[in-house]
């Protein structure tokens, strides 16, 4: 199973799309949009302990909502169940735990809670989900939606503290870097790797690398991408930056440079790495295994590779200096739930 | 066509072991091993034009021969026919001289050469060859044979100047250096790229970096690897180590580091690379071609990646701090040939 993307909607879902006659990786749309509100006004109202967070750590855009939910603090409200990163042909599952099945749905796949959100339903079955848990049916996989819902509809129940990731005065600023990030940082990464013809590869890695100069220039003396706290932009370019070495470069072909040979995001990705919430959700194992051995038509042999050298990330960024407050307002989180720390459920992350 | 060693003899050739129980790379025998010497005694006399060295500008084994040839200014003796880095079924072929032949040899196909000389030939056709121009038969293609007798039978066609690479009271120390080098070097990215298992990639792997920290340690304070001057035994690293980042690092999973991480190894690279007779013959273009575009089970869609960036080669190395005489009691080589000069024969090496 792989990942495809529609350009006008910007979700990314299930199938190859081998057969695409220009050779660029596509996106299909998304299917389950459903809204968790404040108000209930979609049918789904907030409410703690009603519903199920699943996720790969493998992925990124599962992983803007396991970082939103960290610093928010919604880990007591909203459980999550972390999906095995080597899906078969059924996609996800829950192989990670007792029985291969989620504890709290008692679900083999995640594909059961779609088929009883939709029996018909024929598409891909993507991470994030939220499913409700009583009904055990997928809610929603929209997740670009999923993360601003949990800072804004979310409220009531953040922990005392909580930062504010998409500020009312910054979300027009915060939407117009998230559209640049996305189509030329958060898939081109994806349309790269994915691309099965020489210029639709270099269209995007093209894309991604000046993209990548615009955003080190903006970040070289502004601590985070917008005002001067950490929001909603920062996860969403952060997910893709944390596997930029151990993945796109190699795996993906995105190899003008390591994002370690890139100063400015180099040093602003460990910053963030290093902050509560934003590290301690990264499974370097889960995600190095995931890509390599799921893209057979890009890696044949699934052969893992060793590298690179990790060691880095916990070095000194120095970005401190350039002032910023990460939380605003609000305070760090604190560490997370014994039974989500990494290493010691899943295993080393080298 | 792929190449295959076997360990005991330390020779490359043709035909991919798939079928390889162990999942390991390995390689098999050559077979043409004649030499050609001062006394002729194997029927092969050193002799001006005789012969037509051919090889590819992507092929690390074959580059050893470009680099000797350059160094010791055997150019206007020894010819060279340049493969196309793409070889098709019948393996390396003349595409880029006019009417797809050599001009010299007349020959489409190097297998051409290889059957001359022994119709019943059914191994793999591999580079560097020697080539008898009146009979276009091979006379060789035993690649760590023919650097050497450049050094010790060609003596009579050197150029004045022409600096000792194979010195005899060194010879000993050079043998075991290269020893080390080809096991957990040269040939261990190979291993670690065409293994099809995870415990034989590990094992490549894991062997190659550990023998590039015991270089790196070596070089640290010493300009070269053996004596204070450039021998056979830097040639034979440099093929390698100048392939790493555009290819072994992403295409054969060797991403501990790149090599433009290791800062003692990348400053004893640029420096022979920017030493007439080294860089003057690395043609960046075809080696990633070559590469990307023919191992077809590492990398099933053949796409080329754009990078890495390769101006750091350009970069100052300060090696020259150490001391060392680069060409001993020699000097440089002249420009090499104008029909030779890469970009204007190749086009760019980006």
């Amino acid at each position: 199973m792989t990942i495809t993307t529609d350009p006008k909607t910007g979700r990314f879902e299930a199938s190859f799309p081998a057969e695409n006659p220009s050779g660029e990786f596509r996106r299909s749309a998304n299917h389950f949009d459903a809204r968790v509100t404040a108000d209930g006004s979609e049918g789904w109202p907030v409410e703690a302990g009603r519903y199920r967070l699943v996720v790969s750590r493998a992925c990124p855009w599962a992983s803007r909502g396991l970082i939103v939910r960290r610093l928010l603090g919604l880990e007591p409200a909203l459980s999550v169940a972390v999906a095995d990163p080597i899906q078969d042909d059924k996609s996800w599952r829950f192989t990670l735990d007792p029985g291969d099945r989620d504890p709290v749905l008692g679900i083999k796949y995640l594909a059961e809670a779609y088929h009883a959100a939709d029996p018909h339903y024929m598409g891909g079955i993507s991470v994030p989900a939220i499913v409700d848990i009583p009904s055990k049916r997928l809610v929603s996989n929209d997740y670009p939606r999923i993360t601003l819902d949990f800072s804004t509809e979310w409220t009531s129940l953040h922990r005392p503290g909580a930062p504010d990731l998409y500020p009312e005065r910054l979300r027009d600023e915060i939407d117009a870097v998230n559209v640049g990030v996305f189509a030329d940082v958060n898939a081109a990464v994806y349309q790269a790797g994915f691309a099965t013809k020489q210029a639709a590869y270099e269209d995007a890695y093209t894309r991604l690398f000046a993209m990548l100069d615009v955003l080190s220039e903006r970040l070289e003396n502004q601590r985070y991408l917008v005002g001067d706290t950490i929001t909603e932009a920062d996860i969403r370019l952060f997910t893709t930056l944390v596997r930029f070495d151990p993945v796109y470069h190699g795996h993906f072909k995105c190899n003008r440079n390591k994002l370690a040979e890139m100063p400015v995001l180099w040093a602003y990705a460990r910053d963030l790495f290093q902050t509560p919430g934003f590290g301690d959700t990264v499974d370097f194992d889960h995600i190095k295994r995931h890509y390599h051995a799921v893209h057979e038509q890009v890696n044949p042999t699934r052969i893992v590779p060793l590298g690179p050298d990790l060691s880095g990330w916990a070095t000194p960024h120095h970005r401190e200096q350039l002032g910023g407050r990460p939380f605003g307002d609000g305070t760090p989180p604190g560490p997370p739930p014994e039974e989500e720390r990494i290493g010691e459920t899943d295993g080393a992350t080298s």
